[in-house]
């Protein structure tokens, strides 16, 4: 098939941290792609970015920019999607929204191919939402486990990086750490480490040798915009209108690649061995499992990598149904690009009736 | 009283990363010794340390050490104490042991002043265990959470301080963040954190820049020895044989204080005002909860000080009966020589009659 033959797929927010990520996924992936246009706000306009191999121009992002392009990714805060997913829609494009905007809409489905990909289909506003990263980096291997026991209880705690707060998260969390390093008196007395970080940059507290149970912002009794979308989307993407979660989020001080301890409950008897086994089969799942021999997945160890890496599989010693497993996935990939990639490719298979 | 009539207390590992603390515990806590001695092992004898103000010479473990001694605290590893708390019992000593060796022998009481302090004096071997750190970073809250709901499931998920494992672990996470402090690429790339950080020192995997999921030795079904520690320890101190607990332990680079993640259930409805009351009235707990001015606790912000704080402290919004909390404790002390020289005050009473 000819590039002609092949849809044309827009990259609104190209120049940013999960746009530049993309970037290099669209030129490693398999191409489904004819024309790929790179969009960006006015101030990036003009920029030339490599994708598969190639100079693109970078356009400001306007209506005319979406005319014949069959799927638009959008990378960008929420209020820009809020008003330019809709337009590209409007414009005949299958918006692929990577921001919180539409998650939550009932006429958006939100979708990771590996557990939902039929839910792609059903779109009436012409949007699919991509999930939030957090969620992202266990709904892989939940998705998997609850096709084999059926799940009724999450508990999980983050160990998020900095790089989930954007550009802005990186390179706070490297100036602080410059900040920390030589000064071998530090992290003993309350606050000295506050002293010596300097700016917080996105964060509510030092980064830097330390970690900050927060993430996003205040909502109703207590809980962070980032605990009530694991539960919310996991329920969404998982189909599961009851089932019971709670999350407490926290930012660690690692560059990329989120880290989750999760305590699930099923409905039936589980085993940590079968577990194993099913999750080592299962699609985007990697498990690393064997902590005698120091086997077991770290963020710095996985980051840039594609799977949900999946480790100390135990079934919990006081209730046979349920399982404490400890996961890893890079946010910036399948937190974000690569599952809003591997969304619009599922899109891209109505054009070309692969 | 004069020191005289005081009694006798032998310190026992004194130059270590947890007796350090321990001489700046006793210099500055409310003095209930009269002669304090320093022990330590024959390469730190004839060392000067101060303690209350005043150079004491450390002296060579021996069994004569103990003689005259009346509470002798061992802060040691688990075989010197195995081998020597039952010598200075003999002796005469009441050993209140820091280690391992005896927490879970059923003839010696494991003891949280807050939550048992009665056990003290239910100790047949002559010996009193203190608890591990991580178990005491929640105890003391979870203490005065279930005698209000009554407690019946703990999920744990660590945020643990290199400090955990001693002066090694503070000195190999400085050397680690000093090795890569400077490159602003690391982070992004699998494995490039691992081959900048140098010696991996006590941990399995690179502490800067990550986090390690493993803490302690491989025990069966794929826990850790540290995770056991948290369900076995909070079983007896809270007197609840049949609590269902689940933990998994992490470690993150931070130098000390540990934080948890924790989500408690509890035989009752339970409310996070009424239980945000309850905690800030409980002795040796401090709630820090007011997300919306950035109030919650992080290890930097209170290293270095007594009691455990607490804050996100939610009712799960899917089950009226669990909370979710995230607290911290300064592991080298509430987490170790604090609380050791607070339950070596609670027997000094019976020496004093106070």
């Amino acid at each position: 098939m000819s590039r002609s033959d092949l849809p044309t797929l827009a990259v609104v927010g190209a120049t940013g941290a999960v746009g530049t990520v993309m970037l290099d996924i669209l030129s490693t992936r398999e191409n489904v792609w004819g024309e790929i246009r790179l969009v960006a706000s006015p101030r990036s306009a003009g920029k030339r970015l490599t994708v598969r191999g190639e100079e693109v121009e970078v356009q400001a992002l306007a209506p005319e920019v979406f005319d014949g392009v069959d799927v638009a990714m959008f990378d960008v805060p929420d209020d820009v999607s809020k008003v330019w997913a809709p337009i590209a829609a409007e414009r005949g494009a299958v918006a692929v929204d990577n921001s919180g905007a539409f998650r939550m809409d009932p006429d958006v489905p939100l979708v990771v191919p590996e557990v939902n990909a039929a839910e792609t289909a059903n779109r009436p506003r012409g949007i699919i939402s991509n999930p939030n990263c957090t969620t992202l980096s266990m709904i892989v291997a939940m998705g998997a486990l609850h096709r084999a026991y059926g799940l009724t209880d999450l508990v999980v705690s983050s160990y998020q990086a900095a790089s989930g707060a954007g550009q802005e998260g990186i390179d706070t969390l490297h100036d602080q750490v410059e900040k920390v390093a030589t000064d071998r008196t530090l992290g003993s007395r309350a606050g000295d480490v506050r002293a010596a970080v300097g700016e917080l940059g996105p964060f509510p507290a030092p980064l830097a040798m330390n970690v900050v149970p927060w993430a996003g912002s205040l909502k109703d009794d207590g809980y962070s915009s980032e605990e009530l979308k694991v539960r919310n989307e996991s329920r969404k993407i998982l189909g599961l209108p009851g089932l019971r979660v709670s999350a407490t989020c926290v930012r660690v001080p690692v560059v990329t690649t989120h880290a989750l301890a999760v305590h699930a409950t099923f409905d039936t008897e589980v085993d940590a061995d079968a577990a194993r086994t099913l999750l080592a089969s299962a699609p985007g799942v990697v498990v690393l499992d064997d902590p005698g021999a120091g086997e077991f997945p770290t963020p710095a160890d996985v980051v840039g990598t594609d799977p949900t890496w999946v480790g100390r599989i135990r079934r919990s010693i006081d209730d046979q149904k349920s399982l404490d497993l400890f996961l890893c996935g890079d946010n910036l990939r399948k937190g974000a690009a690569l599952n809003t990639a591997q969304i619009a490719e599922v899109v891209a298979q109505e054009f070309t009736g692969a």
